[in-house]
């Protein structure tokens, strides 16, 4: 008996190589600042969870396969103030935005197909690739330009017969890049002139700074045949845990299709959507909150990163991750050091490797990735453990030229 | 832009087919009685749902990929007490049993490998094997004998080089037997010879009447290599709509690689865990009652069936499903009618067509599917309308020879 071929592919989370390594470091006692993943510590809004404890429930039943028409009803609301303009027959509720994600792959490409991904990205989707047995083809978006969109002839370039779907994260984990509704009309026509779907994940929708809005690909001119967005409520109301997102097109044979795909599984988890639908009746300000936390912890971040030598990060406009370049060998190997060797008052950080973001290898080496998931305070304990642990390394180089070049030097250094 | 294969390939679910009509009647004022759906009228119990609502949670954050430690050390216990030997390391909680069955297909078989399936089957799984690429090779069974497993030779005559697995629904959804353990182990032999898994759905494990119990595939000799036991907690505790599940196997290589399939979505949903592992607590005292009463409508049913001329059914000996065979054309156009023709005292019912359950076209054409669910006064109501519906049927004919050749003769004459 064999280990299917899609099973030896499938990687072992980036977010999870480290895990071990935490966990040993907790073990001996020392505080470990968790910055590697999007999992806010902000409360989930007590009426939410509130919601689920007053529901009169005798029998906890299957929902409707596209999730229960109350809740639809509600998100169509939700969408409508966000200026996305949507039926709740054209919203279907899944398993969290992972869900959302696998059927529109499942749907919308046959396997040996390609999906064009704007790199660095989300690197879970790289295992719903696999699952779904389609071709990841990136894109590199550079940090010296913000992560800003690469040019439309990078992507043109890349396109071939196979290729059926642009993927697109916006505002972006990891880079908090939020595309500009120029950038996301260019992509689109692209999409049109291409015949291709594009696929946007609009997880961190409300979390932009500076007054900026997120622009969704589903309110541009001419997204009907092409835009399918995945969503979730995990990020946006501190609910990672309901597993509970959705899929959203205007395109019915895509609905109908994915729809298809959520009839096997029956329907969404019961008791998270009873969350969502509270969710779905916050008041803006909720978010305005939130989002005034998250930007002073943005702020912080990006101050305290730049006033350490030889560390570069662009200023992300949304979403809650800052991407930098440190001065640093190998991102992984100090990510290991840090939870291995360093500490700083008894404590040290554990942060995402950037390469897990990039499909292209080689790239990225430099990099990691910092969620701004704690509170002020200990972010900025987190980050004085970094300038510290910059200092200690011994791993500690100058800004690499190309890093899929120099990555061979570096290692007969080492 | 086109729809995947995939995705043109995924049926309408089986389960849903009549339900436009069953909402149609509906909303006419008629009373529908669901006997379609494996969705029990038993109530959750009351304590689950109370440990949810007494659960202090501030942040609904992500568990483990495998689910919470708590939970899975919990289960272990549970499956002790159900004599199945697993340690928390060897169970993987999941979205439901669904994701059990995609998590077992991905890992365990290459797109265009075949998956043997005794028919019929629970017809959701042909929807899991295209989402994954692979194909459903049927052995048949036959209602004559029971629905009893078939004999080995029948599943030793389609095995090829591309057969990686087999899998086993017991006790069976749709057919009710219960598996002896002289019938897995012949199975599990035939696995052990030819190098296969051994896919085992046990949702209905606590489900056996007249004192007989359910057999695991994990407690069988020989089984650590070759077993994967798909789970859920949806049938077991009147919980369908919690969404949680488990994938239980003794085999390190494909625990690990399910697992980052698991990773991929990260966590499965946790307030449905918090429901979990009160559920895992219960005394068995709680199956107890619960299986006297499906018992008692288990007897009902067949007991009215069988008094009703030209209809046949074996004795199901667990789960909550009976198998009939009904004197009509075809059971398709029949459960239709009585939909959308027939009512008696305002009433109807909705029950499920076997040709569903089946692979090989033109099976089950006379055969119906009844789940037990309500209680035993709508059930007999129910059954009441069954008979009336049979006498009135325009399309009533006397027992087909063989169903594949008359339907030809059938479709000429209506």
């Amino acid at each position: 008996m064999t280990i299917s071929e899609r099973g030896q592919a499938m990687p072992v989370s980036a977010f999870r190589r480290l895990a071990p390594f935490a966990e040993a470091a907790r073990q001996r006692g020392r505080q470990v600042y968790a910055l590697n993943i999007g999992q806010p510590d902000i409360a989930t809004p007590p009426e939410l969870l509130e919601a689920v404890r007053q529901a009169d429930i005798r029998v906890l039943a299957y929902s409707a396969g596209a999730g229960t028409d109350s809740y639809r009803q509600k998100l169509a609301g939700y969408y409508q103030r966000a200026g996305i303009e949507v039926s709740s027959e054209q919203i279907m509720v899944t398993t969290a935005g992972s869900e959302a994600i696998l059927f529109a792959l499942l749907t919308c490409l046959n396997p040996g197909d390609e999906l064009i991904v704007s790199e660095p990205f989300y690197g879970t989707y790289t295992a719903f690739a696999i699952a779904a047995g389609v071709r990841v083809v990136p894109v590199t978006a550079r940090i010296e330009d913000g992560f800003a969109l690469s040019p439309l002839a990078d992507f043109e370039r890349v396109i071939t017969p196979r290729t059926k779907a642009i993927l697109v994260c916006n505002p972006s984990n990891p880079t908090g890049h939020v595309y500009s509704r120029a950038e996301l009309e260019a992509l689109l026509g692209l999409c049109r002139r291409h015949g291709l779907y594009l696929l946007s994940d609009e997880a961190y929708r409300e979390y932009c700074y500076d007054g900026a809005t997120a622009t969704s690909a589903l309110s541009l001119a001419g997204a009907d045949e092409h835009v399918v967005v995945m969503d979730t409520i995990s990020k946006r109301y501190s609910a990672c845990g309901a597993r509970v997102g959705a899929l959203v097109t205007r395109n019915e044979a895509v609905f109908n299709t994915a729809f298809r795909f959520a009839q096997m599984r029956i329907s969404p988890p019961g008791l998270g959507m009873l969350l969502g639908e509270a969710a779905a009746e916050l008041p803006t300000s909720y978010f305005d909150e939130n989002r005034a936390e998250y930007q002073a912890r943005r702020d912080l971040t990006v101050r305290r990163l730049r006033a350490m030598p030889g560390v570069e990060c662009p200023v992300p406009g949304g979403a809650f991750y800052v991407m930098a370049r440190l001065p640093v060998d190998d991102a992984g190997r100090f990510g290991e050091w840090l939870l291995t060797d360093f500490s700083y008052h008894n404590a040290t950080l554990y942060l995402s490797p950037a390469a897990g973001f990039y499909a292209t290898p080689g790239l990225g080496r430099q990099e990691v990735r910092l969620a701004y998931v704690l509170n002020l305070t200990d972010l900025d304990a987190a980050l004085t453990c970094l300038e510290m642990a910059l200092e200690a390394y011994p791993g500690r180089i100058g800004k690499l030229v190309r890093d899929e070049v120099v990555s061979r030097e570096v290692a007969s250094l080492v």
